[in-house]
């Protein structure tokens, strides 16, 4: 983490999108092969910048000539791509750096994510396009295109609109274009990212933000490398307006190893990506499905701003089926207020239904006019946040023009009332390709094949917000710990003021003697670190005598470097909750809060964030668990503490992102009673 | 329930779906009106049968003359499609019936669904069907088709196929032809329900079994009527080869509104619901995608018999997202062997990844050879149950005919390697509509425009399974129980044979002894539902003075009409269940069990069965709690007697199906013990 940090150059990454020459090395005048697709397609901007196509085999493509070599070019490139095998890769950087080319797109695959000696070339070769001052893309990548500057070297370029695409998967690309070519939206700007040898998705990302172009931000990662940095920027995205969705792959064991053979990318863990997601705002998503559907509704005119949803259907099913829908995904269906429905009812026949689910029970079709004014009384109302039409909308635009007609001047008024009131309209219909749902596109009314995806959508969207990212704090000069035995632990939160149960250390030899603490007490053997599944614990012990017997076995058994005794604490009146915090590779510190004992094990409750974390922030992480009713007084229980868990995990979260030598940092449990709290066992490890 | 189980009449339901003539009373000569369209639909079977229209304004339609009443007609029909104003619905019928018209379609609406005037002359209307031998589809429906018979009353019905539709709403039925369409498929069958006022879901069901056209089953219901009726059938459909997909509507409360304003139907539980499609072996989605995606891998051809997936992608990125998908939704993506690794190796380039998922890196668009070939290796390998390729293919054709012809030829390898082999081949491409994926839907290869469909539809294939309905036990001749009290609930267990606390009643004036129950004691005042909320349960009493006390502490805050003394449980050495029965409307007496105390409100986690359930059953529901650890020895809890829960269960179930005058009978906490297990407290609730 933070090794690339420090490399932000926005003059190279303008580069990048608008370079002034470009040299495609590996341009093919072969139909058949991918150089001469990518010469075709860097050609389309050749009327702005020079494209000098290159092949050691010369001949000519398009009418323009093929050069043998780099040298051989009538001025340098300041963007070379690299289509040729990886063999050729390092002498032809070589050949452009001397040059003075600025930037590389390295098509080129064979390297990370070929194993150890592929990593190992790859990162020789960024090193010296570093020393340069230059930059690359990739390698193992599909290159970048840039609608406005008719940058096309990556395909599914073609058709321009809002949405920027950064991907480490080139098909996904085109398959997300051909999608978004669907709905009406198109590429402002896409970016393959190969192995992200150089440049990564951060500063991509960043340098999306300023860009007029770019409306939306879509993410396809497989490999995270400063995810701290990738949240900030995309926190600044979400202060811009610009919401950036992220799909996120490789969570699963199988998919981890197929991603580090794709794009040589370290899996991330699943509770770290949505820890980070929350943090910066992010839309987190599975598959490019559901990506496109929250980016339909998530353009400024399309963006819902709360969850009350009004559904209208020609016929009852549909509603019925959206109903159920937007329950599952945690939207309300508000009854209408009966001036609202009287209203409705003035524009539908008798049999229609009004509450919400509006059933227009065949009113469209008698009608046309009754769906614009039906969106009209809907929007108008100020009841509903946002309205969703689902059934058979723009379908009689297939049976005949003039239905088609009246349905596009329905639309025309549904899409009207929506920006007059600017409340989100939405359209599922089984005819979602018809005209008039095609103009609903062009008027940037989302139109979904599947009413799932529309609410599905609609929630995402409503969910969408982003907290502050935590600041880092500055890292102690002065190690706060140095051994991984309990002591050490015990010893690390007693020094920060944590509660801790009162013990004290007995070396080997020395005789055990309570000392002044009071009974009962619990003997802990050192060194072991599942010490109560290994008999290193013994509880209960009642008196002096109890001690002596206790620690002899103890030593006996286990023979163990150093005993520790403390108060038994109260176990049987309060929860035992886990709080951890550990340095992810990617993220930094991330804190933990779940459940200990029985209910870790049955619950499998835990709740994850950047850390650190205010006690505020712990507060409503812990208030968040499902099993928080066992804190709260449920059944008659005693209210526990929440605040004093909350301070320990907060304080906890503050002093392992202090100390970076600190890999991860465990209290298991931590006893919550009614008054107070105490860590009954802790466990540090060293990075 | 069970009202309408003596009403299967084959022979009528025959002529619903190939009537010898039909009248369609309100057809239209005016394009615009419904009327219109019904009665061109109906015509297009009148090669092979009569078909009359009639209207009471004449004319003609089509060459057809219009007759102004059914009186007019040259001979009775035997089918009459009702598509007229509700005011003279009736009136028509007793014309019809009169001349002996066995069966009606009524598409007018304005019944049941409209509130309680509807709803009464609904009912009236039916039975005088039923009363001349003859039966109504409808009211409120969309109408039949049957594409063998040519019988086009419905839409939809035009694409023929393979799929029978039996649902509540028109519209929906139009979106799922849209929808099958795309895919290649198409109807056998389609009937609109309706409001279902006498033939139900249960008997169409039943006729599709039988119907060889019929190769599988979708279910639209808002509303069940007999779902014991129902589940069986789709049991035997199950048995015949048949599956049976239900999309279940109207399970949420606004939903539910919704439904009932729609076809007039009472909502279901979910719960129920999910019991009732587990027992009959029914694939319950809540989408008509869902649906679609998973009829199609259930078409015998198309059905993978086991978890074991093998994912191929023409990039890396598409097989890492599908790896993401298998593992959430419970498949598995095994490695392959290091032979079978070897021989996929063999058709690929040397950058691709053939562990599984199999990342081409490109290798197809070098060889188109190699899909087929991959797909070959894969399928007969016999490491895995279902093959799934992702991404690209069949784009190639939208760039030349003759990389077209090479991708089909692909695609005909692959088809002829899964017919071979007979295990499953799936395809999810970007390019869904083009020819060579055309091909494969005609070898009834399923193909899917997203990943997670497939993969969301071979996951509920692999759960495809119909465990045996239970049968209902002969209703008991002499009520179990007369009352409603705890000590009338506990004696009910009792008498079964049921393991209760010791206890006596004590009753009202009478002196509290506690006359040879052992201390510690309960005393529990009758005659409150939530005793302990209440106050009216008193713990750990000691001693004679103790009760003494207690009881009259009891009488002086209640004055119940008796107080019951038992012996207090260990309940710090059990886990507290809950199981419970009921009688519910569509699906009969179901069973429950869950966790009781603070586990109930924290996990939540219940599990629901057709009842009554055999000791295994019960067993099995027990132990697919999420909780179960708690009974099973967990975090060295002691090991309960989880066969003891298991019996009772079983015996409450058959004690509760055996008396319909149970409406409810709850035993909350059951206390299961590491030896044994006591109910601590029941509720019956009579009905």
């Amino acid at each position: 983490m933070g090794e690339h940090t420090n490399l932000t150059q926005p003059d190279t990454l303008a580069s990048l999108f608008n370079p002034r020459s470009i040299a495609v090395v590996g341009a093919s005048d072969d139909p058949a092969k991918w150089g001469n697709w990518i010469a075709r397609n860097a050609l389309k901007g050749a009327h702005r910048r020079e494209v000098y196509l290159v092949n050691r085999r010369g001949g000519e493509l398009a009418g323009h000539p093929i050069y043998p070599s780099l040298r051989d070019l009538p001025a340098p490139a300041e963007m070379v791509v690299l289509a040729i095998p990886a063999g050729a890769v390092e002498a032809t950087i070589d050949d452009a750096l001397a040059v003075g080319t600025r930037i590389f797109v390295a098509i080129t695959a064979g390297f990370g994510e070929q194993g150890a000696a592929g990593q190992a070339q790859e990162a020789r070769i960024v090193q010296k396009v570093r020393d340069a001052g230059a930059r690359l893309l990739g390698p193992n990548c599909m290159g970048v295109s840039d609608a406005s500057a008719e940058l096309y070297i990556a395909s599914g370029g073609d058709e321009t609109g809002p949405i920027a695409l950064v991907s480490q998967s080139g098909n996904l690309g085109i398959e997300i274009g051909l999608m978004l070519q669907r709905e009406g939206l198109g590429f402002s700007r896409l970016v393959s990212l190969g192995n992200q040898a150089d440049i990564g998705a951060e500063e991509v990302l960043e340098s999306l933000i300023e860009h007029p172009e770019t409306r939306a931000i879509l993410l396809y990662l497989e490999g995270i490398r400063d995810g701290r940095r990738l949240v900030a920027g995309a926190q600044r995205a979400w202060e811009a307006g610009k919401p950036v969705v992220l799909i996120a792959a490789g969570v699963s064991q199988v998919a981890a190893r197929a991603a580090r053979s794709h794009t040589g990318a370290l899996a991330t863990e699943a509770d770290a990506i949505a820890a980070a997601c929350h943090a910066g705002g992010i839309i987190q998503v599975a598959t490019p499905r559901q990506a496109i559907a929250v980016l339909q509704v998530m353009l400024p005119a399309a963006r819902p701003q709360g969850p009350r949803l009004g559904i209208v259907a020609d016929g009852g099913g549909h509603g019925v089926l959206a109903a159920d829908l937007a329950t599952a995904a945690g939207l309300s269906v508000p009854s209408l207020s009966s001036a609202t429905q009287q209203a409705v009812r003035a524009h539908l026949p008798a049999t229609a239904s009004v509450v919400n689910p509006v059933d227009m029970a065949g009113g469209g079709e008698q009608d046309f006019g009754s769906y614009g004014r039906v969106a009209q009384v809907l929007l108008e109302s100020g009841e509903l946040d946002a309205v969703l039409f689902t059934g058979y909308f723009g379908g009689y635009s297939t049976e005949s023009e003039a239905l088609g007609d009246q349905e596009l001047a329905s639309a025309e008024v549904m899409a009207n009332a929506r920006d007059a009131t600017g409340r989100a309209l939405l359209m599922h219909s089984m005819h979602f390709a018809a005209g008039p749902n095609q103009y609903l596109r062009q008027r940037e009314v989302p139109v979904y094949a599947a009413a799932e995806d529309a609410i599905e959508a609609i929630a995402r969207a409503v969910r969408w917000q982003s907290p502050p990212v935590p600041p880092l704090p500055v890292p102690a000069a002065v190690p706060a710990v140095s051994a991984d035995d309990y002591w050490s632990a015990r010893s690390l939160l007693a020094d920060a003021g944590l509660p801790v149960a009162v013990a004290r250390l007995v070396a080997d030899g020395e005789p055990a003697k309570s000392a002044g603490l009071r009974f009962p007490l619990v003997a802990k053997a050192l060194g072991l670190n599942h010490k109560s599944d290994e008999g290193g614990v013994l509880l209960n012990i009642a008196d002096e005598a109890h001690l002596a017997r206790a620690v002899d076995s103890l030593r006996a058994q286990l023979a163990p470097p150093a005993i520790v005794i403390e108060e038994q604490a109260p176990v049987s009146e309060g929860i035992e909750l886990i709080v951890g915090c550990r340095q992810d590779p990617a993220f930094g510190p991330l804190v933990m809060v779940g459940f200990g004992g029985i209910f870790a094990e049955i619950l499998r409750d835990t709740a994850v964030a950047l850390g650190p974390i205010s006690e505020g922030d712990a507060e409503a992480l812990i208030r968040g668990l499902r099993g928080a009713p066992l804190l709260l007084g449920a059944r008659g229980r005693p209210i526990l503490d929440i605040p004093a868990a909350a301070a320990i995990a907060s304080q906890l979260s503050l002093l392992a992102a202090s100390h970076p030598e600190i890999a991860a940092l465990e209290v298991n449990p931590l006893l919550v009673l009614p008054d107070r709290v105490v860590a009954l066992d802790a466990r540090v490890m060293l990075g």
